[in-house]
């Protein structure tokens, strides 16, 4: 049993993830200020002693403080981020303070209260505008997006602080991720527009943007896999899935899953938003010879999202 | 004509770059707290009109904004940084203050002020701990020191700001830079010590760290010649030199031409402190194809940069 640190644990893959470790016996705590998280997505654990629950800022470096004075953890998995990637294009300062800012203050605590583990959540969007399959050792890193900007430069920071003080550092890069309790995303947001207006579904872009999508449960289970079974000093891995998924298949998916006739209205550029990488795949070897592969294809993994999402929706009291 | 802003220009690089932009015709303005650059290194510029020179921080929003209100820059030059790596092993805040957040600075007032050309000095300590000949598709990315992974994160952003915003990026990445107006560094150090007690040269480390030392004035000639000739929307360059000096050798030379006969005392470990990179060497291919190589071996470049130095620092009037 590990006294386990969840940064975000409140947010979409972070409730997923917390489920997993009470599920091993982990004692966990999830700091989270609510922002994109949410009450709903850690209300099932409240009754499990293993777990308890603090909102607070990450960039409020008293009241961050306040949880090391009662806790002596032995791991921080580090999840809280901003995460609406298409929001932030539209200002550098949501990823600098929620994105890199949030980084600086987890590895100054850990540097600090002595906490020698640490599992970050990255992104394929650090690798930027490439339709290369790129791997762990590929270059240049080029982001285009101030999210990938600020994973970017979380990782660096990660690197350097893993060597001078000794801590040892997970690090996986994440693809598009799908399921249950998702607050952002194209099946998320087509769902919504669908509800507001079923006689049309717009598009950002031209729907040919082409990307791996894994399904949330299978990525948590990805992760717990990295730290379980890679002991390096540093650990950097890509979470692959091999197939990919068009957003206009997403789109016909969503409209055909709400039994809707809806016409699709597509834009013109390859991206939906500035920012957008909108080629991409991971070589995922590396984590493949680790021993890990997802068992969902991509589509089955949107598919799955989408059905699981409809239901959520349709079920108020989960709301 | 250009008109131009030097962060840093009062610095050791920052200067000579500036005595170059001058002679080409431009307008520079440089922007220095002189906290490491000097009143000294930019006293021969200020009977130059084309020459002016405002002291202030770069974190200073409102200080900083007001240098944009009476000039209408064409281009930075953005040099300002913590330039003492071996010192900014003792805090990560050092770097993350003065390399980092100075370059977001400098990203935010170009995005608002619409400069459209921004030119980056940057660091093979971004490549970390490698000893392979890195060019500038290499990775992974995994810097040891708190410079080298401000620099890397100042990169992500430099790239992310390009993107979203059209700003045009070039990056050097220089290896290790000696010369006259040094401020800090290996043949700094010696001297110094060798000042202050000639019976005996301490050297942090073993002295057989391998690196490539540039001398700064061919330095200069090389970010003139990849802002000239390279003319993409973002540029990165490794400005390499083949050969390769060891800590010892300096060591010695700098004994040697004191005219000195001082034991020299080696430390046990491989890195003089935490996060130097023992042994370094970049390809400088792509350079070398654009057009530029370096006349100064990395042993000549050394015993130059010894002899001005000592010249420099025997006469007062100079210091």
């Amino acid at each position: 049993m590990q006294n386990i640190l969840v940064t975000g644990g409140a947010g979409f893959i972070g409730n997923h993830l917390c489920e997993e470790l009470l599920k091993l016996g982990h004692k966990v705590l999830v700091y989270d200020n609510l922002s994109l998280g949410t009450n709903r997505n850690i209300a099932r654990f409240k009754t499990d002693t293993n777990f308890s629950f603090v909102k607070g800022e990450l960039l409020d470096s008293d009241e961050f403080e306040n949880i090391f004075v009662s806790n002596k953890f032995d791991m921080i998995f580090h999840l809280a981020a901003n995460s609406d990637i298409a929001s932030s294009s539209k200002s550098p300062q949501v990823d600098l303070l929620n994105t890199f800012n949030t980084t600086i203050a987890v590895l100054e605590k850990a540097r600090i209260h002595n906490i020698k583990k640490i599992f970050f959540c990255s992104t394929g969007a650090i690798y930027g505008d490439t339709n290369l399959a790129v791997n762990e050792n590929s270059g240049p890193l080029i982001p285009i997006s101030h999210y990938g900007a600020a994973k970017l430069a979380s990782e660096g920071y990660l690197s350097a602080y893993s060597h001078n003080y000794g801590i040892q550092v997970w690090i996986a890069r994440f693809p598009n991720v799908v399921g249950e309790y998702a607050t952002h995303g194209a099946i998320y947001d087509f769902i919504r527009k669908l509800r507001n207006n079923p006689m049309e579904l717009e598009v950002l872009g031209n729907g040919q943007q082409i990307k791996p999508y894994i399904y949330v449960k299978e990525l948590v289970n990805a992760i717990l896999f990295i730290w379980n079974n890679s002991n390096d000093e540093f650990n950097v891995y890509n979470i692959g899935v091999d197939s990919r998924t068009r957003v206009s298949e997403i789109a016909e998916m969503v409209v055909s899953s709400m039994n809707l006739n809806s016409p699709i209205k597509y834009g013109e550029s390859n991206r939906g938003w500035v920012g957008d990488v909108s080629e991409f795949k991971y070589d995922a070897t590396k984590l493949k010879t680790l021993g890990w592969s997802p068992s969902l294809s991509s589509n089955e993994a949107v598919k799955k999202a989408i059905e699981e999402i409809l239901i959520e929706q349709n079920t108020p009291e989960l709301l």
